[in-house]
């Protein structure tokens, strides 16, 4: 081993393993314009996962049919039956040993016990391992001699091994080199009947239930990587262009929505020591006043989902909310009347609201723009990327309970200067994946959409529309398509379905909305002179749907406390908010981009379930 | 206003205006080499808020003592009484209005309209302008004929300004540069009866009251500058050596630290229109249930009439009428029930468990080690920045309830490795800071702490002592100074005194820790071969105590298994990250850095709730 080590330093004057490992990254080997040739004759040590596999022996043998185990390898034709269950020999040990106990005389005892004892035939494995750096699983050759073929086969061993690059022994597929390994350091086997994946693609849907495994496929890897180098590109964006970093509060006291349905936090179960049930109480009930009230809640909550459900305008969501937020009160009201009648009662509930670790109620944060429009107030230009939330049940493939956000805010700005920037912005992470991503690119246009280079480089290239609502509004109304309805109130909410029209069909380019009627839109959007439109927009891109969204915010004082008067809103909560008006008040604007919906954009997938690493939503947070 | 435009236009070749805004970024213009000095008779717009100020006439007019007002400018020994009268206009317009509607004569009325009448008498104001961009500020000159000097002088005050940069007019401070104004374009005045900021130094701890204002203070600005660079340089950092970013989960059910206390995510209050204590089951209360119908009944009816005045769409008056109409039965069916309510009593709990919006519970992760194993066993070399929480009451500087974290993990590496790259880790975030930040490392050290730019410095160039568990406690047992116990048996966890000791005062420098005694670390960390000892470290910093802490992480799963087994954990929950080890296993380490514990360190402060943005601690989640 130390003579070998030596030997490798030596020679890998054209190779640097990885810092932190002794191994050598695939990506390095594999992503040179000359895929490797040039390493000939280099020896490398490398890890990676068993992706397809092929053991092969000089005489071939007579084929077994018949004898495929579902979740394993299919049988291989020039593989011997002993070599079969050889390749079984943990679980034959087993099967014997049990059986031994049992008495000791069983059916095909000579045959099992000959097939543990009698040395493999030679054969030689082909492996295509793969180490997450890069899209290509480089093609690995070891001899039966070296290691158990039985333990390398399956898909999702893991090795590793070292030996020398090669030209391919066999010409199979696009290698240019293989490995031609001569040291096996570890092995670590897979428990195949337990093992989701196989060299058989796996639908996504279907990996969606093996959040912990799914990462081994190409296809999540390459997603995945995707998603890091848009990551990575928004940073360089904001900091290219001087936006500094702000992180927003997760959990918050500010409703910075209004409409969303919310995550509460506590700690009160752990303090109370209860996991399962806390402060499960007591109840005398001979009534059904809580009942009444419960359902009144969730009939409310049913009309706001079908209003929601259905694009209703955002007054209509508005009002139904506040109607949910009353009959909430009230039974908050009715409970508090019962906590201090209960602790008359015998089974006294000792756990206080007050005990909780905050002194007031607190959620999940929806929209961190509030919190950031304090930092652009004396940072002038400044983003947030970070995890924000919303407690509704739809299932939508574009919606999830934990997703994350790009938020920038601008100081000195107006709504155009916002939309130049969501506009730039666009284009700079289309690029950077074009560019940073070429292989992922290539495998995903393979495997999932076609078109998703060109519609990237497409959006590099074009100018995007810009339109007002009432101009968006005419051009729908001009439509004799019947795929959407085109009878559009001036001051309707425009639907998903209306937005992405305007995309794909009318202006086939990416169209930037913006001007909306104000009761479309939260109260602290900035109201424009004609006191009917606001200044907010949209980014609706073809096949992709909205993407940005942003507004100028209202600086002027008096309006926005109008707004919020007007809206019936809790003006407590945004106090600390108006003092940003009260004290030295400016112009400023931002936008969002849900970083999700982006890599859906840049991968073409459909479901954001298949671009979060453990997505949550309704029922489901496994791990 | 065009034609100053254009002539901006052509005399900035030298001055790029940002790139989102009209105004150009103070630091373009104050970090220069010669500070400015180049860009004399350059027109600019720039945009800010006044940091101090003084106002100069050019005849001086006698001083009047005893008129100073709490949280205003103090006053000016150059400015007269009717000046200072004419800089409270609207205040005075109030009290002019009052008293005259009460009457019409009071006392001093001659020298209010004076006041209010005479025009100003001319002067010349200086403010001291920042825009968050850099530490330094503008001098900004502005003749009072352009623009109420009142309006102006408040610390906190907006400006958006445009004018000729030249040599100060007057020499003071080390400016060598002005803006000689000649266009107002903006102000945004200041309530300075309530604004918490003037001239004036205010406390660290003064200053968190006012979260959403603190930040146009120098330090603040100053540390979230060097904040924002750190986090950048620590995604450089990862993405320069390949490591890919995962976001792991915030809301999950797996618990990463075992003995942590946890926030509860639930959105039950919501759906059960419950606040403050959940899954309560209340006793009937008489008279309230039928009430709360009815108002019911009227709040939707109010919805219904308000949705057909502001003609809403078709669906939604439909839903409306539907909802109303169910309510309404409900009404009727709850009077018939409270008719013949029965007087006995009967236990029930209408909410389940299951009607939480996930179908177990689920908590704010504690850490996301254990999800990114699941990514590093894929993907190769990982990493994580984001939120994480911890329920602990605990009032301790160094804690709060939400803090960033960033977590590294790396396959095929094992602990040797981990610390590797944690030390070139540190080092380079040190660097960087002290090559991209050195303004605010200027300020910071003036302002903070000495020290701050030599600790860094040695930092980078010291090689790190590595010390095993057990020759860290040989060590504390032969000290003899009193200011730390050594009587500790070997198996005791090491308080963080002591690793401050080792750090500041035995080896005194950065010290690694490894080898720890199995008891003091989590079940996942990998037994050593002598069967005592875990693979687990702690990098310990010279007055800034514990920075970096990791692992190797047991690959084995028989060892794993029986960890779990032996501290009675809950078995079920860690499945998934069994998998890993059942499938394809590979000896992986890994580590986290407390973000803001870097920032504290970087900026010498002590308390975190000064670095965080909006700090969550035990009882306070404002904003």
């Amino acid at each position: 081993m130390e003579s070998k080590q030596t030997a490798a330093a030596a020679s890998t004057t054209r190779l640097s393993p990885f810092k932190y490992s002794k191994r050598v990254l695939l990506k390095t080997i594999l992503e040179r314009r000359d895929g490797g040739l040039e390493l000939i004759g280099e020896r490398v040590v490398i890890g990676g996962w068993v992706k397809s596999s092929k053991e092969v022996r000089k005489e071939p043998v007579p084929r077994i049919d018949g004898d495929h185990v579902p979740g394993e390898p299919e049988p291989r034709s020039d593989v011997s039956c002993v070599e079969i269950l050889q390749s079984r020999i943990p679980f034959l040990r087993t099967i014997v040993k049990v059986l031994g106990g049992s008495g000791g005389n069983y059916p095909l005892k000579d045959k099992l016990e000959a097939a543990l004892h009698k040395p493999p035939p030679p054969s030689t494995v082909f492996l295509k391992v793969g180490d997450g750096s890069c899209v290509a699983s480089l093609q690995v050759v070891v001899e039966s001699s070296l290691a158990p073929p039985g333990q390398l086969l399956h898909t999702g061993t893991c090795v590793i091994v070292e030996g020398l690059l090669q030209k391919p022994s066999v010409l199979q597929g696009k290698h240019v080199i293989e490995l031609k390994v001569d040291h096996v350091h570890h092995i670590g086997i897979v428990e195949y009947s337990t093992y989701p994946l196989s060299k058989k693609r796996v639908p996504l849907d279907k990996l969606r239930e093996f959040c912990h495994i799914r990462q081994r496929t190409t296809t999540v890897q390459s997603v995945m990587r995707i998603r890091n180098a848009l990551e990575f590109a928004a940073h360089t964006f904001c900091q290219n262009n001087g936006f500094l970093s702000v992180q927003v509060p997760i959990i918050t006291t500010t409703d910075g929505k209004g409409s969303s349905e919310k995550f509460h936090v506590t700690s009160l179960f752990t303090e109370a020591g209860e996991k399962e049930e806390p402060k499960k109480a007591v109840a005398e009930i001979d009534g059904v006043s809580l009942d009444v009230i419960k359902a009144a809640v969730k009939e409310k909550s049913n009309l706001l989902e079908e209003l929601k459900r259905t694009d209703s305008n955002k007054e209509a969501v508005a009002a139904a909310m506040q109607d949910l937020n009353k009959t909430n009160e009230l039974a908050s009201q009715l409970e508090a009347r019962e906590k201090s009648k209960s602790k008359t009662s015998q089974k006294v509930d000792n756990v206080k609201s007050s005990e909780g670790y905050f002194s007031s109620p607190t959620y999940l944060t929806a929209s961190g723009r509030m919190h950031l429009e304090s930092y652009a107030c004396a940072l002038g230009n400044v983003y947030s990327f970070g995890p924000r939330f919303q407690a509704e049940k739809g299932e939508s493939p574009k919606h999830a309970a934990e997703m994350w956000m790009l938020e920038v805010e601008l100081a000195f700005s107006e709504l155009e200067e916002a939309i130049n920037c969501a506009d730039d912005f666009f284009k700079f992470l289309c690029k950077w994946v074009v560019e940073n991503c070429s292989e992922e690119m290539k495998f995903v246009s393979q495997r999932i959409d076609k078109t998703r280079i060109d519609r990237l480089q497409s959006i590099i290239s074009s100018s995007f529309e810009r339109v007002s609502y009432s101009e968006a509004l005419d051009a729908l109304k001009k439509v004799t398509d019947k795929k959407i309805e085109t009878k559009i109130e001036w001051g309707a909410s425009l639907t998903e379905a209306d937005l992405s029209y305007l995309a794909d069909e009318i202006y086939k380019k990416p169209v930037i909305i913006y001007n909306y009627p104000k009761k479309t839109k939260p109260f602290y959007v900035r109201l424009n002179d004609d006191g009917k439109t606001v200044a907010a927009f949209d980014m609706v891109v073809p096949k992709a749907g909205r993407l940005f969204s942003g507004s100028q915010n209202e600086e002027r004082i008096n309006i926005l406390t109008a707004r919020i008067k007007e809206l019936g809103l809790a003006a407590q909560q945004y106090e600390w908010y108006l003092d940003l008006r009260r004290h030295g008040t400016v112009k400023h604007s931002g936008f969002n981009l849900e970083f999700d919906h982006m890599v859906l954009f840049a991968t073409g997938l459909n479901d954001v379930r298949d671009v979060i690493p453990f997505p949550r939503s309704h029922g489901k947070a496994n791990y």
